[in-house]
This record gives structure tokens, sequence and C-alpha cells, in this order.
């Protein structure tokens, strides 16, 4: 199939944040990338770097030779879905699709048996690391076919820090893992975050950026997260500038709800999960029930809306 | 010691919202009671109900024959400390200071010895109910003295609902079981708010009015604060003039604070203090964290700060 | 359609606990009730209070004059759907099928709008109030057409308690009040054992059914929930004949991945299901985890399985 | 007061694995330190690799030149107050006492000011990076004299990995950090396990020596934890011959005390350390209280206890 690995060429399909760092991290490795993204523009930046740019998914299937592998860097559902429905088409027997984005991994699963009734092979690829480690080594948990991991593997090798990827078993394993991963860094922000907040409202004058270093260096909490609080709090000292709305992208959700159907504990997911819901509102219903009951039987006064 | 209870005269001190109720539940019942409150007013308008008014505690226990009963319900900590202080030194051996507030149940042990030392008698009384329960049939939880509650109990059995009172034991459990009832219903009240919070979420349009009814007959959930909630919802249907704010008094607190000493399990009564203290904020500071981490890691965007 | 609603004639389909309560309900309350369950003894039993039993689902629809009104009272999921997938076919135009269990909302919403496509009524309704509910006065939130509603109002009205019956609104709305419902309940009875699980661990030496009886007159906790864990208590003063194991039929978990879908807060619910997961496991890989890394980083020394 | 920092002679007090621990890594750095523990054993075995052994605490004191340092490394409360307490009368005007241990940061204020009182300094410094790290590299939190830190900080700068030393402000600080700290810790650690919890019920086959390995390279959630839950898998694949047993040693407590006097939000760390106490009992009275509710309202059979 592929012999010479240590040279590809393969497609990128989606240039956004992520896709586009992987690209420049394969150019980086002496690798062929021929580029596609619905804004022509992202194929063109890439083009003066280096990469192949294609401005119709036809062209950027056709400038490869089969076995092709093509990279889906694309949000996940719908998008991905759309993607690969305009994709399959153009596809031949033996060529690889890597889904290297955050989907569901039931439809991981589903998606690699419909490719496989078609001949091809499908990769479901869980990444992290952000967009920096997308650039310079990032972290992998790939499901598949054994053989195909094989073939990829030296590419995987190239992408990632040192021991950073991990095969993990058949199709859906690797966005099973992304996803806990993801239900686990939910867990251990909120951690974080709310031990700033008992730091903020005490009567001790703490420096957290000083604060946040030390606990990177040499603490049991020593972490990538503590690092990037540092960094965060060396650019804001306080966050003043920043509201505390925490939006999420639908990973830490799958999590809470896999665990639902297992009935595994994940309580403290769950609650970092609604800790982030609850930062959407600026009131809530249940508040104002809460204040009407304690109105209702001890005539504790409420508070009136603005409006 | 007393013999005719039937018809008791006893004295009330703190004369609010609770107090003032209970009073007025006395004089129903046929009692004279004398009454005083830092603020004259209070007394004066329960003397038009009937109640010998006092503007002096001196005046309040002189006007009592011993051994005398003494009712405290002020505000639990500084105030009742300080009623407390004044008051012993105006009593006789004997006499029986009931402390129907929300204090904490150590305070109240340690009041009980204090007491005890002085040849006085302290019972401690959590008082549930509401402001209704008071005036017209309440709750009573009653530690102290077995002898002492036992001539107590027909002053209990006036002011209670049938069933309505339990002594249960030794100083301080009294207030115990207040608190815990404190903590029980933080919990109920966040549980049916949080049922109202789906529903408001959700694509139906429900009556609430008609919802607290419907749950409050004949359902499993059937109770007085779904009662209370079907009250609040028809003076109001969507609670548009309150403000979800959640403010607490201080039993959730110590009964989250009690669970954690005797390591008992009692997540939902501590989640659901902790959404109260949410609530009490617009923008929380875990929430700049966990936004500002979004960002440096994945490029997420952040919402700026109004200002 | 429905003109002598005083004296219906209705299918009553499933009669186990709640089924059979109902049919009772209704034959108190002079109707017609001709009954089949899966189980032919079930239907006899009911024979000899008066109901026409049917040994054959043709046999039941057989015996109602159209327009027919067939209540099913079976567990939700393949069980409902594979009676409604036989009853189907045997029905006529502007028959009303009533789903009184505990169905999901979504599924009542694709079932109605089946039914809808064939010219038959599909009505959701959630029950509540127990098997002693269903018996002597239940509690009902309903979903689906306004008309059919209005036909069946009667039937609603002699089974319900007073006021004890809802129209919410169109299809799904009733069954989803229900989930919402369980919800609140899942809630509530966690509040209320979290209460017992401090006082267990307390100093004091209470009686628990004492205690519920008191919660239960006059106290802003009193429900009937609280009436119930006094009768438990009644007759095992410290439940000592039974384990904690908290088993769970569904609505709690849909109630929290709606929450979920809506983004809606619901940490109490959420943890009181959580907190039943966890009650199903002697021991768990987190605690595994946890004990493993405070050995690894501080050399805290583990608990060794026993074999 | 302290000019030759380069070269300091200090006395360790309390030679556990923490203590014994730092007097290694503070001879590998060419300082002399006098040694004591209440078990005469532990300093004789660290006068073998250099140390200075006493016998008594007063052979301790007597030890050192003026003005001294005594690094205190004992169990927080009572074993620290009773150190203290005999080592008081022994020392002279300008000693610094350093409580290296897990002391509430409110004992620290109080004892600062009562040394402060005797013309004597002390110094809370909260110590993380486990055995491991008081051996090669810690990370410490310092509150107290900023004067005092001054003199103390190449003493710092030797026991700690680069960065790994925090002068925080006034006395309790320190203490306040750790504390905190630890309440992180609890998070992460929960967030971790309850990760694995969910691979481990999941139709996937992982290895989570491999998974915790992947995920300590490259990913968001790469942290010490991470690494040494990879370690515990190494040692023990399935965690089999380790019982789920989380015992907490009072910081994760008190953070949770802590965020409640101050009403802040930390709903995951109290959860985390609630699941702790869970899994401290095979069952639980409010798992008995719900499923005797369960079997009130709606027949649900109960699990019986085993004798």
């Amino acid at each position: 199939m592929l012999k010479e690995m240590n040279h590809v060429k393969l497609g990128m399909i989606g240039l956004g944040k992520m896709g586009a760092n992987l690209v420049l991290n394969l150019l980086n490795h002496g690798h062929e990338v021929a580029v596609y993204d619905a804004n022509p523009e992202a194929a063109k930046q890439l083009a003066e770097r280096g990469a192949a740019p294609a401005f119709q998914l036809e062209e950027l299937v056709r400038s490869l030779e089969t076995p092709r592998i093509l990279w889906l860097m694309v949000p996940a559902g719908d998008a991905t879905e759309q993607v690969l429905e305009s994709l399959l088409p153009l596809l031949s027997p033996d060529d690889i699709v890597i889904d290297g984005g955050n989907s569901h991994y039931k439809d991981s699963m589903k998606r690699a048996a419909r490719l496989r009734e078609r001949g091809l092979h499908f990769m479901d690829v869980g990444t992290s690391g952000g967009t920096s480690g997308a650039r310079h080594g990032a972290c992998f948990m790939i499901g598949g076919d054994a053989e195909c991991f094989k073939l990829l593997e030296p590419l995987f090798r190239d992408l990632a820090v040192p021991d950073g990827y991990y095969y993990a078993g058949k199709s859906g394993s690797g966005h099973f893992l992304k996803m806990v991963h993801n239900g686990i860094e939910y867990g251990m922000m909120q951690a974080i975050a709310e031990g700033f907040e008992v730091l903020e409202k005490s009567e001790f004058d703490f420096d957290y950026e000083k604060t946040a270093k030390v606990w990177s260096n040499g603490s049991v909490i020593r972490s990538w997260l503590m690092e990037l609080t540092q960094s965060a709090f060396s650019k804001d000292p306080k966050l003043e500038s920043i509201r505390g709305v925490m939006h999420s992208s639908g990973e830490g959700k799958w999590t809470v709800e896999t665990a639902l159907d297992l009935k595994a504990n994940a309580p403290v997911i769950a609650l970092s999960l609604m800790m982030r819901y609850r930062s959407l509102e600026e009131d809530t219903f249940h508040g104002k029930v809460v204040a009407a009951l304690r109105n209702e039987f001890g005539g504790h006064a409420v508070e009136r809306s603005k409006e």
C-alpha cells in the first residue's frame, strides 16, 4: 500500500486553526501536502508556505496518488458529514480518510462501517494539544484498522511529540478517548478556576501570575493548564478584561451523556459542564423560583427585576 | 413548678415576623403573654391585641411570676448572645429560657451548660412552618431537659399543628434537627426550581401555576413547598418581576459544614447552597479563568467585559 | 364522539401494579373496563372485581364500541412499542390510545404523529401518585389533542384527586411534565435522605420515625415523601433490613439529558442520579485511581483488595 | 542576622517521609542540618547520611547558633502545637521557626502573632511535590515577614525546583495557598479518575498505561498527576490489587469550608471531597432511605441486607 512513508503526499481538508498548523507541521517534516478549504484564501496562504493548493475537492483528490490519504480537520457534526458526503464518490478503493476533528465516537463507528462497505478505510483520530501542539507536536488518540495504523504511523510519529500518539483499537476508540480527554479537561479547568476563585475572595493579596508560576514548578498540580493559567494572568493580572462566560463545544456534554449511559460516576465532569451553562446566563429561572419560595414561606424580601 | 399550664404567662423577647405571630397564636389559646422588643413600637402593636407590653427587659422579667418562662425569638448569633447576656442577671433559679430562633446547635449546647451552672434551664427549640405556621400552627423540634419539656408540653401542643412537636433529647438536638431540616429544605427547593428551569427552557408552553397545582394534588412530589410554588406563580406567572438572587441565612451552610465534619454525604444540599452563592454574582472569577484558559490553548474567543 | 362519559367503557392494556389499581379505581366510579394483560392471570383476577377480561388483544378491541378508548399501562420502551405495533392494525378511525406509562416524551411525539396519519388519536398521560394513588386518586399530566382531552376529561376527573389533572398542551407535554416531575422527585428524595444521613452520623440519638412525623406536620418540608419516610421508619426504625442500593427507572436520566440539551441548570437532579449509580457498586474504578495516585505522590498507603 | 546563607546550619524537627527527604536535599546542597524526631531511629539513619542527630529538642536547639532556623515538618494540628509548645521556651529572640507542614492557615496566623510577641519569627511554608519533590526539588508557598523571607531565600532556592518558590505575603498566605493547592489537587485527581471510570465501563478495550502515557505527552491534560497515573497503571494494569477507598488528610475539607465562608463557588472541589467520604462506606444510610421510599410509593423491590 503506502511504501515510502518517509515522504508522503496527503490531502488536508479544512484549514482552520488546527488544520493549518498541522499542514505547517507536516511541511516541516518534509511531507507534501495538498490543501483545500471552503474558503480559498486559506489554501492560498498555505501555498505560500509550500503546500499545494486546491480550490475544489475534486482537484484535491485528483492531485493525490492512490491509495490516497485524506485528512479531515473540519468542525464535527454537519460540516464533517457534508464533506464526507462530497468526498466519498471521488475516492478509489483503499483510500484512507482520517477524521482528525472532534466527531462523536458513535458517528465515527458508523462512518467506518460506511466506508468499509465501499472498500475505503476510515481512521478516527482525536487530536489534542491546542493550536501550538498542532504546529509543533500534538497528541493523537487513534482508532481504526490496525493495518492502516501501521501504514500511517510514521506520519503520526512526525506530527506528534515523542510518545504522543496511541493506537487504541477498533473504530471509535480514538474519538472516544478524545471525548473523555475533554471531559477530564473540563474538570481540571474548573478545579483550577475554583482555586483561584477562593484566592480572589480571600483576605490575602496574591499575585496570580506568580501563584500559577509556582504551582507550575514542582507542585503536585503542575500541568500544562497551570502553565497556561500563568500565561493568561501574565497578560491580564486580574482578568479584568474578560467576562466569565464559559462556552463549550460538545465533548464535555458527550462525556456526561456517555457516563450516564454507562452508569459511570462522573459528578465532577458533570458539574464542570453545568457551571459552564450557568455562566451563559445573567439570571436564572431556578433562582427566581427559589427566591419566590423564600418569600412565600418566610416573608424574605425578593430582589426586583431591574425593569 | 409550673402547675397550671392550661393558663400560662410567659415572656416573649423579639417581636419580628415569627415572634409576633407566636404571640398572637398564644393569645388565641388563652395564654397571657408579656412582650418585649428592642423596638417599642412592636410591643405596642401587640398590646392592642391583648399582650402585656414591656419596654425594658427588666420590666418584662419583673412582670412574670417565678419560675418564669422566657421565649427568645431573635436573630441567631450576636443578637441572641446579647439578649441572653442582658437577661441572665435578671433571672431566678428554675427560670426557663427557650431559644426558638435558628441558633447553631453547638451554641445552644454551650448555653444550656452555662444556664445549668446558674440553676437555670435552657431549651433549644427549632421552629418551622414559616410566618403562617407561627400564627396558626407551627412545627417544633425541641432539645433540653426532659422534665422541663414535660412542663412546657401543653404550650407546644397549643402552638403546634397536631403532631407538630417532637422532644428530641438532650440540649442541642432541637436546633440540630432544625438545621438539618433547613438543609433538606434547600435541597427540595433547588430540586423544584431546577424542574421549572427545565420546563422554562423546553419547547412546550406550560402554565406554571397549573403545573404546580397539579403537582400539589395527588403526585409523589406534593408538598407544602409545591403549594407555595403554585401561590408564587399565581401572583406572577413567569416570575418576571423577581431576580433570581437566592439569599441564605446560615442553616444550609451549617448543615454542609456539619456533614463535612461527620463525613456524611450531602452533595445535593451542598450544591443547593453553592448555587445560591453563585446567584449572588453577576460574573465569576472562576468563569474568567476558564474562559482565559480556553483562549490560551484553543484560541477560542473570549467575551470582553462591558467596560 | 363520546357522549355519555359518565358511563364509559374502555380497555386497559397492562395490568401491573399501576394498571390494575387504575382499573379498580375506574370500576369504583361505575365505568366498564375491559382488561388485557400478557399474563392471563391478571385479567382473571380483575374479572372477579367486575372487569371484563380479554385474553387476546383482538378480543379486547372487539369488545369495545367505536370510537374506542384504549389505555396502555405497560413498561416504557420496547414493551410499549410492541403493544402499539400489535394494536394499531386492529383500530378504527377516531379511536383513542392513551399511553399512561413513563414513555419518553420524544417517543410520544412520534407516536402521536404516527397515529394521526392513520386517523387515530394519541394522548400522552403521565401518571403520578404511586400505586395507592392509582387506586384512590392519582395525578395526571396530559398531552395531546385539546378536543380529545375534553372528551376524556370526565374520566380523568374520576380517576384523579381533586385538581389532580392538568391538560398541558400538545403531544409530548404530558410525558415531559412527568419526566421533570420524576427529576424533581429524585432531588427531593436525595435531599431528605441526606438529611437523615447527617442525623445518623451525629452525636444525638434521634427517633427517625418521630423525626419524619414532626417534619410531616407543620414544617416547611412537609410532603408526601416525608410521610412515606415516616411510614418506612415505622416498619424498620433504622432501616437495618434494607441495603442502600438505589435503582432508577429512566426518567431521572432523561431529565438530566434533557437539561443538558437545553443548557438548563439541574445540578441537584444530576447529582441525585449519580449517587444512585454510585450505590450500585461496592467499589469504584475512579476510587482506585485516586487511591493509587495518593500512593504515587505522597506514599499514602492504599487498601488492598480482599482477594 | 543570617549573613552566610550559602552555608546554613538549621534544625529539622520531624523526620517522616517529607522531613527526611528535605534533610537529604539540604545536605546535598552543602548545608549543615541538625535533626530531631520523637523516634530516635529516624535521626540515627540521617546521621549516617551526614546530618547531626539530636535526641532531645533541647539538644537540637543548643546545637544551633543564634539566630536559629528551626524547620518543623510534623503532622498538622495537635502534633505541631505540642512541638511548638515545647520549643518556644528554648528559643532566643530573632530565632526563626518555619512550619513546613500542612497547618491550617488560621492556626499559622495565630502562631505568627504568638511568636512575634516573644520576638521570634514564624514562617508558614506550604510544601508540595510529594516525597520525590522533597528530595530532588520541591515547591514552596511562603508566608510571613518579608525580611525573614529574604534571609531564607537562598535556602528555598536550593530546596526548590527552578521557579519553585513564591513568597506570597503576610503570615497565613503560604498555608492558605497550600490549602487551595490541595483543593485543586482533589478536583484534578477526581476529574482524571472519572475519565478512567468512563473508559473502564465502555465497550472498548483500552490499555490504561498507554492511555495515561499518551495523555502525558502533548495533550491539553498533560500533568504530573497524569504521569503518576501512567506509573500506577504500569505497576497494576487494572488496579485490581487496590481498593477504591479514598482517604483525605484535611486540606480539601478546609478548602471547601473556606469557600463556604467566602461564598466562593467550588462545587467541583466540594464534590471531589464528598466522593472521597462516600468511598469510605460500603453502604449508606441515605441510600437506605431512598430505597425505602421507592418501595413505599412505587412498590419497587428493595435489596435486603446480607445479614
